[in-house]
């Protein structure tokens, strides 16, 4: 079996830790033997926009439908192009005409990574963040100016979204330690978030043997601090799964580790694997940025395509990696990616 | 001279934690000479709400304005009470009529607190937060019902309010290490926060010797992780600073030690000193909460009135009496509220 793969390095040190991270997902089916991936790159991007004015050609996002995933660097460069701009024309782009409506982001605690926090337990839970609307609804507007100019943003959230975002996490919960929280702030925004959280308590009753629990986003920010093997799966809208995801790399030790996947469900479009941290471009080109969070984000793609075993196989080989002190400088470490990347290859050999 | 304060100790830990930084604040005053604190407690809150169907009586804001200040413990019985009754028919409702517009909330590391951080520099940082408007501007709604049901929360930004909050962080830059970070989203919220970051330009243009950056929300959290020594004065829109300022509280070492105001900076109304704390219904009564935030608080008080050598020496005694173990077990000790805060009057003797 072969799946054909949109390869999308984008920008700064995407360029970098993709190549990286597809050396590894090579390997793997190396060993495996059933199947393979045909790789296709496409340079879209900042350097992109700036030689043509966009940040992909107009027909790009058909041209991406006919691939079976995608695999994603990192966009932006701030200097160069503005976020709005960069970010909007491909990264939310894709995710939006992709229908790629849920982002899943784990954070656990790795052998001989370490942590940030002093005592760690021995912490293991899954970012369920809706990816379709809510605070990211572009919906809104500035008016007048000077003084006088005001600005608002509308945050729009549907039952589907909601609905869609809750249930995904109440299954996953089954597989894992069956229990689903929900980050909220319903006792500040009081009218999208009592929605969520009426949302929340119906979908609940559909799944008696799951446990559930609401924190409001202040708290549960905290908690993720103080006691982060306390949560298994936390459901979150567009916003707060963004803040709360980035903590998650923090206390692993690294954003540089985190990875991430936006998800089609229904799997009628490409889904796209992407990692948490963003193009550095004030380290791009050095040959030091960790390649982890963007082999990780391949793990995840193995997992959604059906290969959780060697989904596996990628993680301890990163665990082992670690464990032998092999690791880049925002870890503590001293390696390059090079050096990384070739530990990990081994481990797989 | 006398001060003459209204006291709304709340619901929950609220009823125990403000009568104990009342002792302290009468010992300070002792010890001074020049002034007083003249307390009139009023006893609103859930338990209110439970007899009378009202959070606080229809002329309460006409009778708190009768006051120079305002000391509050805690609001909120979620159990009891919908968080959007208890918390906007008193804590929100108090906020917007005095126009308190600017939450002031420090965060620092303390002797003797154990951090949750691993090797924690010595941090010391203040979180300046909008706090009349933004993503709290109470506007929006809900249509339809069941499947098809919408909801949509409208944050609203105006440049006064805006510009308040960074001139206010700007000129508390002044007196501290001279840098202001701002918290920004305009990556995702394409309106709102644009707009933030083009005042925030602007306002910086006039401070040319303050230091300033701007960071996006989720880095920022992920950044008071693993590296909040880099942090002077953050400025944060009313839900970003929210978020902020309970990360504060868990790098401390607990929510329970973190202290607030919400500022009327014209002084035109009393200004509102409350704790970031809630009313943790689970330890109420027992006799075990930390009054630590609650003096703090105090010592907020006192600064804003002008007092800040006294409030330097309530600080000075928290950090001895922590140093000695003396802690609530929220901190990893075993001292009861009684001991921690007699403590506290001891080294104020
Ligand atoms: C209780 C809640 C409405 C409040 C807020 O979000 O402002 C609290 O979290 C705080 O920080 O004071
Ligand atoms: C770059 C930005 C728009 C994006 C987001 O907020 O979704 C990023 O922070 C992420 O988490 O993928």
């Amino acid at each position: 079996k072969i799946y054909r793969i949109a390869v999308i390095p984008g920008d700064g040190i995407g360029k970098e830790v993709v190549p990286a991270a597809i050396e590894v997902l090579d390997k793997i089916t190396q060993l495996d033997g059933s199947f393979k991936f045909e790789w296709t790159t496409f340079p879209w991007g900042c350097d992109y926009y700036l030689e043509t004015g966009k940040m992909m050609p107009d027909n790009g996002i058909e041209i991406l439908r006919g691939y079976d995933q995608i695999f994603l660097g990192a966009v932006g460069m701030p200097d160069l192009v503005p976020d709005h701009i960069s970010l909007w024309g491909l990264l939310i782009k894709i995710r939006r005409e992709m229908k790629q409506s849920i982002n899943v982001r784990p954070a656990k605690l790795l052998q001989g990574l370490p942590s940030p926090l002093r005592n760690p337990n021995n912490f293991d839970f899954v970012v369920v963040r809706e990816n379709s609307e809510g605070e990211y609804s572009e919906s809104g507007g500035r008016m007048h100016s000077g003084q006088d100019e005001i600005a608002i943003q509308n945050a729009i959230f549907t039952r589907k979204g909601t609905e869609r975002a809750m249930r995904y996490a109440f299954e996953m919960a089954k597989t894992r330690r069956q229990h689903v929280t929900s980050a909220t702030k319903s006792n500040g925004l009081t009218y999208s978030m009592p929605f969520w959280d009426d949302v929340f308590a119906e979908v609940a009753k559909d799944y008696t043997t799951i446990g559930h629990t609401t924190n409001h986003i202040d708290a549960l920010a905290a908690f993720l601090v103080m006691k982060p093997e306390n949560f298994d799966v936390i459901v979150a809208s567009n916003l707060f799964g963004d803040i709360l995801t980035d903590l998650g790399g923090a206390i692993m030790g690294s954003i540089g580790i985190a990875p991430a996947a936006n998800l089609n469900i229904e799997r009628d479009y490409p889904s796209m694997f992407e990692p948490v941290h963003g193009s550095a471009p004030d380290i791009a080109g050095k040959g030091i940025a960790n390649p982890l969070g963007q082999i990780w984000t391949g793990k995840m793609m193995l997992d959604f395509l059906g290969y959780q075993e060697l989904g596996s196989k990628v993680l301890n080989a990163m665990e082992a990696t670690l464990a032998q002190g092999i690791k880049t400088g925002d870890l503590g470490g001293t390696a390059t990616m090079r050096e990384v990347t070739d530990a990990i290859l081994n481990q797989l050999s």
